[in-house]
């Protein structure tokens, strides 16, 4: 296959290195700044530097660009995209996305399916990136109104590249769910570090520290993006976290140690019964 | 040295294998069940099980048990401590129990010192204990009164089986660092299972999911005992929790992007600076 890639952050670059490792496709690279096509060119991540000519080519366009930058770019390359590619687009939010490039899709005759690759790092960039960043991770897939031909060529490339598992969804399922399996630890990890104690954590720290932390090394302008896109599930799964806080704080202040023990072993039954 | 350890959990098993493969001392298993006894004796983390003599002759009396229990153990065996000997507790708060420790030795003329080694898991009992558990850990000290030499006998003890280092603090300090780097991310673990949105999780998840949820996997007797034992502290930081993410949600209520980006980029640079 051919495959344009535009975009080559820690995802798009990953995507990339990925492809070029278990599959034989050729791949062409698009970014705005050239450094990353650069570094990208020199590793053998892609084979091209791409543009309108390979966009006429392509099989598959991965958009591996923030969500509304990528609507602008589909926009802008429309009437040049091969009428027989599959769009897919990596954002972390569907409901604002979906809708605009599903519509640009049945306006130019290419297909448009929604992904959403379940990696990342707490670092971004090409320089990050690497091959085997999805290995068993999920790939969740939006077919919208997408042919089934279409969707099943972009499983395909899921599953060859290290995915463990493709889920499909809806863009509302998916924006609900991520809200809370995402989005919340993310603004779970920036609130704890506001705490007027984390400076002084060094020596008192240990796993827990450092793992409701690690995703406060936060890409600023991509996730105020994300959540101001997806402000009504994730506000009400914030609302839902306030509140299951200040029920174990009000058992904390009771001083029932029985009853906050079987509230706890309630959160111990949830997390065993998921068995991760 | 002659090392007695009464409570054989993950913590005294682990102190145990970490003293038989890092030093020579001879070291006695004190546990309420015979199980872990015949475990700890079986795979050479204990030369022998303990009582009443190997109190007498001891050099160092580790409690690895809950830190009420630890209280009523030293309660009912003080006349029976090696007046040389230095007691030290493991109890993940110290306000409640040093003073009690403290006043113990002083009747008796045995040494008391402050421990708390910053490392566990989110299982318990002996036999998920292990020699390395304390490799580049922190181990905290409180000598409050006790001798420079009894205090020098732990330290070194410490830096003989892995720990990375050793701080030095007062309870009160202790209690309230520990409140914010361990039990505030327990609570926020306990509180974030409890959405409704938790046990559809699968296929939609990552890395910052299993961090945030990891300890929710709680020993809830031992934690509810812990959490009311150091109730203000802990009161304190989940109300600042709480408060802080009331201000992102307001933030992403507010729908400004660069508002909430240069808000989210305070917790990055907080993140960052610290290093860890």
């Amino acid at each position: 296959m051919k495959i344009v890639i535009a975009g080559l952050g820690i995802i798009g670059g990953s995507l990339a290195k990925a492809i070029k490792k278990y599959t034989d496709s050729y791949v062409y690279g698009m970014n705005r700044s050239p450094e990353p096509l650069r570094q990208a060119m020199e590793c053998g991540a892609i084979d091209e530097i791409g543009g309108t000519e390979a966009l006429r080519q392509a099989d598959v366009l991965i958009l591996g660009i923030y969500p509304e930058a990528a609507v602008e770019f589909v926009r802008r390359h429309a009437g040049d995209i091969n009428k027989d590619c599959v769009v897919i687009d990596t954002a972390g939010i569907k409901s604002e996305i979906c809708p605009q490039l599903a519509a640009l899709a049945e306006e130019h005759g290419f297909s448009y399916v929604g992904f959403h690759p379940m990696a990342g790092k707490e670092k971004n960039g090409f320089g990050v990136s690497e091959a085997d960043l999805f290995q068993d991770a999920s790939a969740i897939l939006i077919p919208g109104m997408a042919p089934h031909a279409a969707v099943e060529r972009i499983a395909g490339l899921c599953r060859k590249i290290g995915f463990g598992r493709v889920v499909y969804s809806t863009p509302e399922e998916h924006d609900r769910m991520i809200s809370f399996s995402s989005q919340l630890p993310h603004v779970i990890a920036c609130a704890y570090v506001f705490s007027p104690n984390c400076p002084k954590h060094k020596g008192f720290s240990a796993g827990s520290y450092r793992d409701v932390s690690r995703v406060a090394s936060i890409n600023a302008p991509l996730w105020s993006e994300l959540f101001i896109e997806n402000k009504k599930p994730l506000v009400q799964e914030i609302n839902t976290m306030i509140d299951n806080l200040a029920q174990i704080r009000d058992g904390i202040e009771k001083g029932d140690r029985e009853e906050l023990a079987s509230l706890l072993l309630r959160a111990k039954l949830i997390k065993e019964a998921l068995g991760e």
